[in-house]
């Protein structure tokens, strides 16, 4: 018996997700907007933990600084009632037309600048209500035609922009972490940090690469056809998963944003199972969007759904690791063999050089003739995964 | 009119790649194997500079030491009869079944000693050959249930690998950088370091990562979806491009290996414009397959379709830099703005928060009323890609 | 020397081309909404002959009859002030929360009536302005779960739809042919009659057959991976290419509707290449989307750039076709044998199994060693693209 | 609890799949060869009811009579003493290289006529085993550029071929019907009839289309990152599925032919609903390659493994259409009323236009307040799916 959500389980969604309005590239809003308090408010009976934000969800762009104070007072009130807390906040720059070549990466200036200090005041904000995460998704960072950008450059740019926002969490003594979110396209042709990757890779460039890390989406990587499963992997590896984004899709196509585990149900679930045994201690963070075709009732329903599959694919995922059987399947394909260093201890190149079982006495004909039993691993998942075992 | 090839223009190609005899998932060989002799002198014919070999390409896997040591007298006696040199070797950790589960990071510890030891004679003689670069391709470095592998612990191994294989480089002389070569899937269902950036970020780890870079392909990134000369310029600005594999793919399918510029064309044209243009001194390397459906007049003319076609792409990003119209667009699309610092010299944040005019007194609608002119420059661009300007 | 569009070359642009505000998944207008009789004067000066539309995009939706004709006779009059004619007609069945489950195939009756009525409506004014074709393209038929449709019923309604349209077209003697235009995905999940060989099938199925084609869009292929020019051509064998929709798309992934020419060059010069040659007879019809990043200088510029590609890529194919070269190479490849027929005038297969030469007398290792010549013909079709010869 | 598969689950398997030696683009054979008798034999035992073969399967290409004679005698006594039947057979018109530029459409005419004479032979033996389905994979028939093929004529080639097939099969009293099995590409860059769809529209155009149907494969479609129940709901509604290849494919990339279910689950289990509900009664067919990396005992899991996944995935959904909740969400989405016709009995266009209820009437505003409930379904899905209800 799966249990429901709790506070434990540390759930939590953007308000811009179950407050998706359902414009789409070939159709207007079929949803009224909905109230960041109600949304709380409902997040916190459902059974998450916590409420997430970019600044223009919360304070409607352009709103003057008593507007502004107001909303974030009734937030507030709205957190204190529920006991909700915001893990995670993020900025909007990519609705409004000033940012259409992009915040950070934009050919002008002006616009640089202007993003940097939108930024700036909502990590003022983020930090104020206790967030421990910065989300920067850089969506319109990117081009249609290559001739329009320096790619040399925008990374330039794109460094000193984080370089910046680093140091002022520093500086500022925010405690906040950044955490970079890849995509590869959609809304730009092509966007700059496409993949886990290309991100990690820039962060290793970074002035203060320690608090810059990744808050990567399952649809982003499954829309270059990338192994969502093999990328956290990465991430955790390099100590860089500060924060996730759990969502579906189907392959490459437009960004789908279905609930968690209505895409690639075997990576969700092998996706669950590395979360829960790899170290991730952060939110099971949700960005999803309720389908179009819903009312009301149906979004609430899909963010209780994303909870619920979460919990069940866990339950199945505990039950692959404690199946004797699995772990019978995992020794005869010598996984654990994996973790043995393949040099023995203080070994250099002259030992293995000069071991002559390694290569000269080494038959490839005899040692190819054993299989690996992956068949047989991959059934158990399949059988774990539908609920079989 | 464009100039025939010339070795100034340093144009290699793999032993494998005209000597491919044509099989593939579901048919037989079409060709008879090519003596490597025969094409060194061919090559040379056809105005190449470079060649490059897998140990086996070269040398038989299984051949004894005499049949080595012939093997490579006669290479390297059609070498100095034709002039060519040897840029770049690598290793075929992919053929044998040995390497059914990958090479440096299979399940079978023996076989990773293996894999290191077949890597490691073959840099010797890359070394005695005079080879700048050896280029690392995990192909079978991968997965195809996400149960099979534990993925922390096989980027473990594959960084022991590599940090041995560059020690040994170091140690031993040899001069010779490591070149990864990122791809996304095929032969196995998930590859790790599936991209420019995973391998990047990859190799910010490492021990000795100043001599380890990248040898990234077009198809491969492709195959992805992925903007390949966004992936070239992170690559360049990190300092990595070390060896380029260049050839023609059409998006997210099996690996075509393509001419070059018989794929995507505007890409290749952008790619060779940044090549040209962006600071790569390295080789020009096609690493494709001539068509099954060809015989050897076919495999000939193709390689030399390859050089073709980079050096009309030359002339045509040539003429595209030149263009007084092209240069006047590019500044309309404020594209050299973007080399400008966002920040003033030495400007802190401080100072950018205290500037009103970044922030406070910017006019988001104002900036917003003017347009970018990509599609203008895409069009200049496209009408030089055809010949048209 | 390209020369500048005419009427003759028979361009024609939607008003929703050029009069998209570039509202997309992640961000608002950044233009403001055209006259579509400005738009009407400015493609006749800059060449097109002609003008699509759909319903709402001429008369907003929720016009009152008043309004609804003031918006015609100013149309028309722009029509005839310039000369425009209107080719083709399209509804608008994907815009209004209403058609959020589609508009033939939705789950409510209610609405698949209401969709029928406001079709029949507008092929009204269609059939008024002269237009002898009739677009559907059922963007919102489909599903983002399979539970949420029973296929079979699906294509039942979807039939019954096309069939009382098609009725309704003869029996009112508005001459219109019906032109369905398929989609893989986006909006919906998954879209009815995917690709230009679904959408032929289904046609296959229908009462009044023989008025019912296509209006295949380059792009929409292309998000699945397909040969647009394989798919046009069969629709041309079929006699179902009544109209075509020209645009630019890299790959699976979101909708793009670039300029033509600015996706996949090489697919554009085939593609202008099969329409010159292959025996269509229709508009040369751009559904396009200026970039998000352009102001209304970009916007025209873009329009005339889709134009001035089409005629680059037609003068390349025509000296394709003219070069001597190209045909020796054509006829070296066995390319005019494929006219011939497999059997001989009149031949049965008691004939061809008599026949020893067929197969017990043919030799197929000998038949196997002459190669096709396809490279070349590759790079011969390379280097007309890009105007090299 | 599952039960075992017996024979009238009717599953089948081709001779090629467990007996794939696991040559791919890059590695050499890691299994030895299987004997034909011996996997009939093992089929038997796991539960298969059928087992079907490519004419090469059965008898080496080039033996001679003899040689044929003897294979197919001890093939028979193998059917004989297990009781395995054989519900479908198909040529190898791919592996060799004489059919590298197709079979049906090389463009050598000679080759054309040898491919249609081995069909022939092999529709000979096909209707002496008592097949029912003899199936076309016309793999080699395409192109990797379009200047190689003339697309009408290669698609007159491929008709005059089928037709003189299904005449064949009529004039001999086979009772055979032929299947095609469309693929978009691999081995070729491009394959003609490369979806359900292309495949359904040109068997519409075949003088004996009645005899002429589909044998769709999981994969294939989901290359092209179609719906593959959408596509199989399509062919049954047009009469035409008759076989079906079941495997799994992670998406577009290069044909992985997965154990069933280990690719998409949802689709899998989708598409097992559809089959048991939707009047398919042909034979369950697994066309699937073991791993690579397996050894027989892990070719002999897999096969098991497919069956396997089919059982469990019938279960579930039967226990989806069983359950009262699931029964009361399809009747709050309206599923059920999508089969209810659009006009009433009889109704005429002029009736439908004289509804005012219909549209004059109607208030889209109001119609599109109530939500259509799909993210409930979907879920309800996903739980069944994954056994939790």
């Amino acid at each position: 018996m799966t249990d429901s959500p709790t506070r434990a389980d540390r759930f939590s969604f953007g308000l811009w997700t179950v407050g998706w309005r359902a414009v789409d590239p070939f159709g207007e809003a079929t949803r009224p907007a909905l109230d960041p308090v109600e949304t709380v408010h409902r997040l916190a009976e459902l059974g998450a933990y916590g409420v997430t934000f970019h600044d223009d969800d919360l304070i409607p762009f352009g709103s003057d600084d008593a507007e502004r104070d107001r909303h974030i007072s009734r937030f507030k009130q709205a957190l204190q009632d529920t006991g909700l807390v915001v893990p995670m906040a993020t900025t909007n720059l990519f609705n409004h037309p000033v940012f259409r070549d992009g915040g950070l990466t934009s050919n002008d200036r002006a616009v640089r600048r202007y993003a940097l200090r939108k930024i700036m005041r909502n990590m003022d904000l983020a930090a104020e209500l206790g967030a421990q995460t910065y989300v920067l998704w850089g969506g319109r960072e990117g081009s249609e035609t290559d001739a329009a950008k320096d790619v040399a450059a925008a990374l330039d740019r794109y460094r000193e922009g984080i370089d910046l926002l680093a140091q002022y969490s520093i500086d500022q003594g925010y405690g906040l972490r950044l955490a970079l979110e890849p995509k590869p396209n959609e809304p730009r042709g092509d966007i700059f940090l496409p993949t886990i990757g290309h991100a990690l890779a820039f962060i290793s460039t970074l002035q203060h690469h320690e608090i810059v890390g990744l808050n990567p989406e399952v649809g982003h990587e499954q829309m270059a056809g990338l192994n969502f499963v093999h990328g956290i992997g990465q991430a955790l590896w390099q100590g860089k998963l500060f924060h996730i984004d759990l969502n579906g899709q189907k392959g490459p196509r437009y960004d789908q944003d279905l609930i968690f585990g209505h895409g690639d149900l075997l990576s969700a679930f092998f996706l669950v199972d590395l979360l829960e045994n790899g170290g991730y201690e952060g939110p099971r963070h949700f960005d999803y969007k309720p389908l179009r075709t819903e009312d009301i009732d149906g979004v609430w329903a899909s963010a209780a759904a994303c909870m619920r599959s979460y919990l069940l694919l866990r339950d199945r995922a505990k039950a692959f690791r404690a199946d004797p059987e699995v772990q019978e399947a995992l020794a005869a394909s010598r996984v654990p063999e994996l973790a043995v260093p393949t040099l023995s201890s203080g070994e250099t190149w002259e030992q293995l050089r000069a071991d002559r079982s390694a290569y000269e006495d080494f038959d490839p004909e005899k040692a190819a003739e054993r299989g690996y039993g992956f068949a047989r691993l991959s059934q158990l998942a399949f059988e774990h995964a539908v609920g079989a075992r």
